[in-house]
């Protein structure tokens, strides 16, 4: 095997973390190859090795695995049977189809996570509308699989509504999972990675800040948080990632509760939009960590560049105020010369992540890198 | 313009330079479009975006050009006349025909030099070799254009040697620059970046280390370096950049004499070898700042992001002790988890740049850094 016969990774999945991946696969001496819906999804752009396919095709799955020496995911919509026929053909699929289902449908995750008992919400699988029920600090209501970013989440306001969405839910052949609602004092994210070997490796516990129900604003490492509470966070990930066989990066989301507890929110067993920080705030960022996952290699060095880094998501928008990207990034830069631009190549449709600028800076600062991280990518949906 | 319609910047020259001012393209949104000689050439290999063709021909690079705002360069070997046609034809080609060529002929440039006084070796247009001069100092030949990593330098150890040589370099219908020999302290390299506004921006100044007359390591920032020496270096690169209308990033190779002046050695109007440390060393990389200055875009912060960084290129070995690249990298990761690795996908053949490690850490500790540097990358050579 020569120089340029590095061990080629297959992703399928052609958004956006599949195009960071494919930066970070260029420094390993090998590009990316990416199962792309359309030839201008973010990563299909700049990666020559594509395949056109759904997720859900295993022909296309088979192909892009040909010669690879992992096949991994940019999302985690590729249903198990068609992971459970990959495996049966040698095709090493990381994370794998029985680890996979856990971050695919949140009650089955539910379960599995309160069999070794990690911390949670109470939840329930509500089969009957009628048996719906409704604790005293009120409920949330989740399809079991298919949401991300607010979607597929409801909030009741009362038992009846409550009621009314289960039985809409049902009726339209969904799984539906009740949980306690959680008076979280703020959400955080724990991002661990794990190796075939079983080698694992976290980052520091990151703070997310969300705005309807989407992540726009993450503070690593989060905050005034309790050393043995960031401590418990990481052995959770770690615990979570080897109980279920978990193969590259995984992001627990949990809600800190203002009685000092965390309990798991969601599972994401991919690089992650709370990982983003660390393409410029740590010594090894969530792509190349992950790739070095998959690929079974020694896992790098998680250690934080500086004392904290602030991430934010630029987010498309319809008033742009008669600008256009490339005229908003032109004057961002003479204004914030130390943001670092991450733009993904998306059709700027409104409510949609198009980019992210990570900033670094001192904590006692942390006010005013968060004011300008939040500002730039602000300026940077919007142009004001 | 929406988000996906960024600029497009294409550069001449598909090697490990254009492989990675492509990563850089990715976070602006867009990836680079190359002109590259064969598809498995470093940059070819892992952008989508290919024009197939050699660099001396016009009709080529007009179609590289086609649709991008820039065309841009990975090495200086483009015929000036090619230079001048797409100029006339509206392209905007940074740097421009008539800063390039003094880095494409060492005579020229040192002439240009001498005009505005830059600090410089004493130098001689030899046309005849009875009329070759030889100084106390002894001589260094080189032909005016072509050279890269020692080859066309000669060292003659006596005015017969030099004068025979020359008879050569004439007879093969090279232009003859001979050079005072510098006993020099050390060799530094500044790097400047310039935008067609005329923005300038340096880093700090690091020391080159040669075997060979190839780059082999780089010490970022010099240590010891006299702080107005620094300052000098720094001040000179911004002039030269500006005194001859460079846009991109340019490394102005330098001379530290014992008695403590530096010498203008060679310029290079790219991204360079001396500036891969900023990479994982630098806020902003010389890949992005180069990117930036070909659109005009404002320059990006060059502060460092630790004491020092050592920068350690990967040769390519006969000898790799049975081990593959693959095999060899798994074990440098695991030996040393901080070392970032930037493999080329290039052939390893012997003598040949096939990639560089960066390594960060503070200056009290430069010696075990260092070191650490040089065995990783002696390690991805030769595995030993």
């Amino acid at each position: 095997m020569t120089s340029s016969e590095q061990p080629l990774v297959a992703m399928v999945g052609g958004g956006q973390l599949a195009r960071m991946t494919h930066q970070a696969a260029i420094a390993l001496g090998r590009g990316l190859r990416v199962v792309a819906e359309r030839p201008d999804d973010p990563a299909a752009q700049i990666s020559p090795d594509v395949v056109l396919g759904k997720a859900s095709e295993l022909e296309a799955l088979r192909r892009a695995a040909q010669g690879a020496v992992a096949l991994t995911f940019d999302h985690e919509q590729v249903p198990q049977d068609v992971l459970v026929a990959l495996e049966a053909q040698g095709v090493a699929v990381h994370p794998s189809a029985s680890a996979l289902r856990f971050a695919q449908n949140k009650l089955l995750m539910r379960e599995r996570l309160a069999e070794f008992g990690a911390p949670a919400p109470g939840f329930w699988r509500v089969e009957d509308p009628e048996a719906c029920p409704w604790p005293g600090s009120g409920l949330v209501l989740k399809t079991a699989s298919g949401g991300y970013d607010g979607r597929g989440v409801w909030f009741p306001q009362s038992k009846e509504e409550a009621r009314e969405v289960v039985a809409q839910l049902l009726e339209a052949g969904q799984d539906v999972l009740a949980e306690e609602k959680v008076a979280a004092k703020r959400e955080l994210s724990a991002m661990v990675a794990r190796s075939p070997l079983g080698q694992v490796c976290v980052w520091p516990v990151v703070e997310t800040v969300q705005e309807n129900g989407m992540c726009t604003v993450v503070i690593a490492p989060a905050q005034n948080l309790d050393e043995s509470l960031a401590a418990q966070a990481q052995k959770l990930a770690i615990d979570i990632a080897t109980e279920l066989g978990v193969v590259g990066v995984m992001a627990v989301e949990l809600f800190e509760t203002a009685d000092g507890r965390i309990l798991v929110n969601e599972l994401a067993m991919r690089p992650h939009n709370s990982g983003h920080w660390t393409m410029d705030g740590s010594t090894t960022s969530q792509f190349e960590q992950h790739l070095r996952a998959v690929l079974d290699y020694p896992l790098g060095d998680p250690s934080p560049l500086a004392e904290v880094t602030v991430m934010a998501n630029i987010v498309g928008s319809s008033a742009t105020n008669g600008m256009s990207m490339d005229e908003r990034v032109h004057h961002l830069m003479g204004r914030s010369p130390r943001v670092k631009v991450h733009l993904y190549g998306k059709e700027p449709r409104p409510g949609r992540k198009i980019g992210h600028v990570n900033l670094t800076g001192r904590a006692a600062d942390l006010d005013a890198v968060r004011q300008e991280a939040e500002r730039a990518a602000r300026w940077l949906s919007a142009g004001e």
